[in-house]
């Protein structure tokens, strides 16, 4: 996979990557990352590339020129070009896997200041959202992107490590613990202790529709559970409604 | 407001601090960032400071311990200790706004590789996630509370900047319009460029219900909506069922 990065804060995003999980991906040449500083494709004096917006009111826009000289300069008819912005679809990790697998190249424009011109949006395939709230650029929301997508990539984590992910199969992750067994009196659960693989495995299941049924049971799809996770789940309804 | 950031990766979280927004933020004052080396805080050998889960399987659990010690060690009673986890609360404009206003410093905890003993739940007050997707580790997520909540804070930014930003009101922002005036057969329109500031107004507004209608149905609140927003909503409704 390679990600190209259309950025005003080139060193923001060049340090993030240097100092992650992302710099092994790298070195193992399971992925590429080319950073590309908006201010060398602009056609404007002093490298401008914003301005006021017309109609009055504070704040830059990104202007559509150095963007689209930008993504013509990296673009090839394998491109996925996706634009960071609180607008955008809601990123989650049904897109990661997508991406992870159908793209060999994605181009990110980070958004910045009081937005982009809305011209922009005729240069771009997909614009993404990292969630409901507002960050000062969209640097932050490109390296979501890029390490979100990144750990699915065959060889990059051990692919046990995220068979259990959060969000597989619409569940949320079991608890896990580790030593010391005692911690300010209260103890690792006996099961954990016991070598039973059988009894650890149902327990651990248990446990993902218990924190899921708790957390978020706006995720649980009761369709799509076996029946013997459907009776774990119709135990804690009946439980809460007593 | 003051940050106290606990993580395995300090150098991670610095370099993006002093290439970003936030360090404008440091050098006016109106936050204070203090970076916790995990490694630092803990009692066994080697600066150890996760192990393997009980009861089998791959990947890295942080202990309970060191965590511990780093929150016991930066708490006042003033603190509130967040912790970055997929199964958290999932973070919003709102949670934002409220943090931002409510709250003097924020622990948070930077959750990393397979997850953390699930003890640790017992000495924090929010488990939050940035959104449904799995990261490497917790360190964009904090970087994601940090940057939300602090242009939020009185001095950082502008205060117009954030009067029409995404999810105000349960609305998207309008779209925004920069120079140049034409770009390869696309102009700005023209109402924009009129000069008539209660037309720009009502054309805004109109963009944002549009936006909202076409991106994100799921935000709009019709009962929090003024009966000239209504309207446009009931036409932009009309016009699809045709």
């Amino acid at each position: 996979m390679k990600y190209s990065i259309i950025t005003l804060f080139p060193n923001l995003i060049n340090s993030y990557v240097n100092e992650s999980i992302i710099k092994r991906a790298i070195q193992k040449e399971r992925i590429e990352i080319e950073i590309i500083d908006l201010r060398d494709h602009t056609n404007y004096s002093h490298n401008q590339v914003d301005d006021y917006q017309f109609g009055g009111g504070k704040g830059m826009v990104l202007m559509v020129e150095p963007v689209v000289n930008a993504i013509e300069n990296c673009w090839t008819n394998e491109s996925l070009i996706v634009l960071t912005s609180p607008q955008g679809k809601t990123w989650n990790q049904n897109l990661a896997k997508k991406l992870s697998k159908e793209y060999k190249h994605i181009i990110i424009i980070c958004g910045h200041y009081e937005g982009f011109d809305e011209r922009i949006l005729d240069y771009v395939d997909m614009e993404l959202s990292i969630g409901d709230y507002v960050l000062t650029g969209g640097e932050l929301a490109s390296l979501v992107f890029i390490d979100s997508i990144t750990r699915l990539i065959d060889g990059v984590i051990q692919s046990e490590s995220h068979q259990n992910d959060s969000f597989e199969n619409n569940l949320l992750d079991h608890p896990v613990y580790t030593k010391p067994v005692n911690f300010r009196n209260k103890s690792v659960p006996e099961v954990l202790l016991s070598g039973h693989h059988a009894n650890i495995k149902k327990f651990r299941q248990e446990g993902r529709i218990i924190n899921t049924f708790n957390k978020r049971p706006d995720l649980l799809k009761e369709n799509k559970l076996c029946k013997e996770d459907l009776e774990i789940l119709n135990k804690l309804k009946n439980r809460k409604e007593e």
